[in-house]
């Protein structure tokens, strides 16, 4: 079919395209691909478009791909199905493929377990460079990568690990013993995948092996599936500082009324906080009423506060992501966002006072008053600034110590706490400069 | 000596965390390690380290750790320093990586030229793959992965590649020719490093070659690399949606005038922006006293366009940065965001509404009008959080379109986009509904 010779020709990312671009056709695409180039093009689809395509194949078929697919996209796919789709699914399997991909399952959500392969090439201490080289021609066919080779011992347990260089360097007789220095480093099972990043970013390796708590090794990750994880953790992060919970599907193919679910509750928690404005800005009625030239200042007043504020938090939250940050250096933090609080609120209160003096002496807009409103403008800019940057940056670490995700709706949190505090701290500036005065 | 020893037993990782808690024995340490180990520790530390180390180092220590470092890694480290640094620094280095060094310097930041290395392994098509493995065992020393190996013409010009699984699982006898199937996935030299990230995720290889316009291989892209680089464009985008300019260095490393630099500038730029809230109140100011009800609920209206804005602001630019948007999406983002606007303002508008009514049966806070008042801040909740969704999701694809990043300071300048107008709107509504009556 000339279909088959135009697909065969295509590479796995352009079939992928092509499937996006063609959902009707996407099961007759599949279904004229070998087993293996469609489960690679399966394992590189979104998640809606894999559930569309596994919907509408045969079970024939969906059988065939769900065997072919690699256990760590298995898992991938179907922890993301409903309970009762991955029931069937599974039933679908091999003895073999559904041992695995149940045991994997039983690790829990964004655990190392969850993004483990159990296909991966182990020799043993006594073997020779050749021997290990004829096993690698025996099993690596059906191993994620051959790149890296463990060597365990009969317990199962990691004693080492070489990359395939290793043994393609040396003359085949040596004996993999000599060459072997202990030193690996492995991952636990139960490790937060966000932790794995980290320990990727940091070894030069392609694949890290797996070990549960007695160093036995059940599995390996391959830094393709973690470039993923990576995308993933931080596209919540960043949805998270928006103020959304973070999306599950792309903003595009989400159903409308599914979006607004995700993103209605932290504006109505925001809002109802936010309340406590009109009660503060109640309290201060007779004030305004009095001096309604307070009133003008109050959305630049509390704005700056806001800006100063999520810078502080982005900062905190990104360096506390890259492990550049503890709770324990809190003090050293707070130290700099003193500092930084006040240089920062005296430029903006500086700008301030100087625009209320400008504006004065051409609209004379601020009356007889001018110095001492520009005053209390500027000092309050100050007072807001450094409440700002100080709150901001420590209620990154105080979610965490408490045990959340710092990157939970931080900058419009900080926004709206600094928002009600923002307004007393202008108003109690405001009193020492105009009272007796304006007020 | 029995430091060498103790450093011997470590993994590089354990090398690098003790350099950076015993920051003054740096050198002493680097010294006792073997070249290798010298450079693959040096390659994952922070640039800060890695400057202060090669400033303490003697020159022929300096040199030897120069010669012995990856080209990309050479170049990434290089491509921080100050150009005089960069000079003195390559007359130190052998003729060979010299050149290798300033051809990798000569591409343009960003771009992937930046980030290759030439270290890789090529092979001709009309080889056995016994001569390919031979082949291996006498060059792939030098090479930074074995993994992948490149079949090129006498040209240079790339034909195939291969994962050296290809070559092990099958007999020694076998022509390469015979198993090319000439499909290959290739970035361009000049290409932006963040669509290497992409392709990567996309593509199931360690490595990805790089050629020029006419084809030419010139290097290839280590996934471990770009592991690190989807790491920095990740940190630049939280923090451009946080206001502040991208940190080079750790938060905590940053001298604090450098911090602060990066901080006062758009902090400036969104003050100066948000004084105009103080016109628009300014231009209201006769209203404002007329009904100081009115200003009670100013911060509680405009957080909110701000909140709504933030969301969609940053739902887009994630969503563009993971490629699932383009601009030409742009009319089915904008029905989505009506749609979303219209919702999300009406549930907040409701939620303004009966809080007014609430109170009021009370505390008797807002007198005979308060239907009106709520009404009138019902309805510009609506039209606050429309307008709000509405710039928030428009904004990153003009900023896009434009040629500028759609991450810079998308929040908080929508934040003050929408304070200004949203003052605008709830003034306007407000005129609507009270003219005559408190106004
Ligand atoms: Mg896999
Ligand atoms: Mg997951
Ligand atoms: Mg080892
Ligand atoms: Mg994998
Ligand atoms: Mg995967
Ligand atoms: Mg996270
Ligand atoms: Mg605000
Ligand atoms: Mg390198
Ligand atoms: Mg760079
Ligand atoms: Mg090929
Ligand atoms: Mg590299
Ligand atoms: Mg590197
Ligand atoms: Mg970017």
């Amino acid at each position: 079919r000339e279909l088959k010779t135009f697909l065969d020709d295509q590479l796995i990312t352009d079939i992928a395209e092509l499937i996006y671009e063609l959902p009707d056709d996407a099961v007759e695409i599949i279904n004229h691909l070998t087993f293996s180039r469609a489960a690679a093009a399966f394992r590189i689809l979104e998640f809606p478009t894999q559930e569309d395509i596994i919907r509408a194949l045969p079970a024939h078929k969906t059988a065939e791909l769900m065997n072919e697919l690699p256990p760590d996209d298995r898992t991938a796919f179907l922890e993301e199905l409903p309970s009762q789709a991955v029931q069937e699914l599974i039933k679908l399997l091999d003895p073999e493929e559904r041992k695995v991909t149940l045991a994997l399952l039983g690790y829990k959500e964004n655990s190392v377990g969850r993004i483990m392969t159990p296909d991966y090439i182990a020799a043993k201490s006594h073997w020779s460079v050749a021997q290990v080289l004829n096993h690698i021609r025996m099993y690596g066919r059906d191993s994620e990568t051959i790149d890296v080779i463990y060597i365990i011992d009969d317990d199962g347990k990691l004693l080492d690990d070489f990359r395939i260089r290793e043994f393609l360097l040396v003359s085949q007789e040596t004996m993999v013993q000599t060459l072997m220095d202990d030193r690996f480093v492995a991952l636990h099972v139960n490790d937060d995948q966000e932790e794995a990043i980290q320990v990727f970013r940091l070894e030069n390796r392609v694949a890290l092996p797996v070990i549960d708590v007695h160093g036995v090794m059940l599995g390996i990750v391959t830094i393709d599936d973690i470039l993923w994880i990576a995308n993933e953790e931080h596209t919540e992060d960043i949805q998270k500082i928006g103020g959304t919970e973070a999306l599950d599907e792309p903003y595009l193919d989400m159903p409308l009324m599914r979006l607004l679910k995700k993103r209605v509750g932290w504006l109505v928690i925001l809002f109802i906080g936010e309340m406590l404005t009109a009660s503060v800005m109640t309290y201060f009625e007779d004030e305004i009423a009095k001096a309604v030239v307070l009133a003008l200042f109050i959305p630049l007043i509390i704005s700056s506060g806001g800006n100063s504020g999520s810078q502080a938090s982005t900062l905190i939250i990104q360096a506390m992501a890259l492990g550049e940050l503890t709770i324990s250096d809190w003090w050293r933090v707070m130290r700099r966002e003193i500092l930084s609080g006040i240089m920062l609120g005296s430029v903006l209160g500086v700008i301030g006072f100087i625009r209320i003096l400008v504006w004065n002496s051409f609209f004379h807009t601020y009356g007889n008053h001018t110095v001492l409103i520009g005053l209390t403008l500027g000092v309050s800019l100050i007072g807001v600034v450094l409440w700002g940057t100080l709150s901001g940056s420590m209620l990154p670490l105080i979610l965490k110590r408490a045990g959340a995700d710092p990157a939970s709706s931080s900058a419009p949190f900080v926004a709206t706490l600094v928002d009600v505090t923002g307004l007393l701290i202008y108003f109690s500036v405001a009193y020492i400069f105009l009272k007796g005065i304006l007020l």
